[in-house]
């Protein structure tokens, strides 16, 4: 059987995790990186693996079958999902949850235009938890869902405040505020903010010009990510940030807490203990892309998302397969 | 919008879940019980709900969109859903793991034959587990899954031992081993036989003239539900049976141990705590009636199962709102 032909484009922590686990898939293989950087400054390891110029990327139409974009939500990925879509199957993790619905239709017309399909939003939220959030309601229509992050580094936000003028370095670790989950699990369906569900916490690193107080300000107020957070922001030395906030942990949990027919109480639980956050989101993006290559397959387009696709379409086994040794 | 017909097969435990369920579901409306009882003799509590025996069901062809069948999986299930499929689409929640394959194929003759759509084995296990036990193995493609059932009584396993001759009446209790739990949250990936993850322990109420150590012997080697287990049995009066072991709680979770590319450690975990087992399996049966629904109205036909199913398609709320709400 031939492999699916993989491409990744962006070649930071994500696009260095969606190398690994495109390792971890035999029916898969990388056949390029894609970089806005000086293509003989990226170096990937592997002899086998070529890089090159986004401007390049066209020069593949017919070598790979789905790219992987692993580029930031707030920038990279409005504008480069839509043009690649134009020649490629897409799988990428936009994660500004009050944008997707414009930039779904933006990948979708793009996407069904070339007959290609793009699976946007995808790793663990959103992604999986979208998936949980999902499965509570429908199970258990009368109940409340939680969603709570943490502990733990959050990409995103990180990568938000990296883009403040003057910041050199940053980290934002999420927090589950601790009576909230308790109350949650014991079945008391609180009302909560979203202010009492997580605190938000900044480790920045400034350039030498850069004023303190306005970081701080641009920070706390940033809509969609910090403006509805209790968020402290702690100014600390490069070699601090070096030895103390190197790695990337994450974790979570999607809490459906509920009542089936007879007032019966019911709860559903996801949660996850992650080591490695982007290399968890990146393991989540590849396994997507063999999806997006079997609906390919199966004559379909457009912009799909984690709700439009059947789970079996996610595993390189057959349906019979799947039947027989994991149902 | 006109409402999901409904007729429930069956009105024990699952089919009374079944439909204090619809009631949480306003999509959808119970026209109809079907029962190989009296009729006069099954009381619904709804005037709007007719009895019927199972012999008149065709006539309601063109009255019921999707049938829930809420019998056995022993001997109910393998007779009554490839006949029902012949005229409604059908969702059930047939269990036995090991024969799960062929049932399939019936099914799935059945009901492409007549254009309808057969959603076999929903429930939690199988069901919500499948797709938890699915997105382990392809998101930690280097890893190890658990599935740990309990503490909880079985409907399955306490049904089957209620059908042995000289049994009054019966409840199993499914007990994870606390050991063995917490080695895999740690992350040790042990190995474990299916003697070293559970007990099973029965409480069992004999008829006056039944044969207690044939009983015992019947239980402990039925092959798919004991014999692979450390199952203890207890025989008990009716008295005690009825004021210790009334309740029908479960609940378990399934856990994928794993690591991911550089072999960070990652650990996705999906559990359930129910106060009541067969009302959370209808629950997931009415939603994926849904599902059953709606596949039939995009065209499709033949039998399902949960990995066939985008999960969208549960939900009552549009492809739009999804996004825009949950995703």
């Amino acid at each position: 059987m031939s492999k699916i032909r993989i491409g990744i484009v962006g070649y930071g922590n994500l696009g260095r995790g969606v190398q690994f686990a495109i390792k971890q898939n035999p029916d898969m293989e990388l056949i390029a990186v894609f970089t806005r950087r000086d293509p003989s400054t990226v170096q990937v390891n592997d002899d086998s693996v070529g890089v090159f110029l986004m401007d390049n990327v066209k020069d593949f139409k017919d070598k790979i079958d789905v790219m992987i974009l692993c580029g930031g939500s707030a920038t990279d990925l409005p504008e480069q999902t839509p043009q690649l879509a134009q020649d490629f199957h897409t799988v990428d993790s936009f994660d500004t949850h009050a944008l997707i619905p414009q930039f779904f239709e933006k990948v979708d017309k793009s996407a069904k235009a070339s007959d290609k399909v793009g699976i946007i939003s995808v790793g663990w939220d959103p992604g999986l938890f979208s998936l949980n959030r999902l499965l509570g309601e429908v199970v258990l229509p009368e109940g409340n869902t939680y969603t709570f992050w943490g502990d733990g580094l959050s990409q995103g936000h990180s990568d938000a405040i990296r883009r403040i003028e003057g910041v050199k370095n940053a980290v934002q670790y999420t927090l589950p505020v601790k009576e909230a989950v308790d109350r949650v699990r014991k079945g008391e369906q609180p009302r909560l903010s979203t202010r009492e569900k997580h605190t938000r916490e900044c480790f920045v690193v400034l350039h030498a010009d850069a004023n303190q107080e306005q970081v701080e300000q641009q920070i706390v107020t940033m809509p969609n990510y910090f403006s509805d957070y209790n968020t402290t922001v702690q100014f600390i030395s490069e070699e601090e940030f070096i030895s103390n906030h190197s790695g990337m942990p994450h974790g979570g949990f999607v809490i459906r807490s509920g009542v089936s027919g007879a007032k019966e109480q019911q709860l559903m639980e996801f949660s996850l203990k992650l080591d490695s956050n982007p290399n968890f989101t990146s393991s989540v993006l590849v396994a997507y892309a063999r999806a997006a290559y079997g609906l390919g397959k199966a004559g379909q387009s457009g912009a799909k998302t984690v709700y439009d696709i059947p789970l079996g379409l996610l595993s390189p086994k057959s349906a019979e397969q799947l039947r027989a040794e994991l149902l």
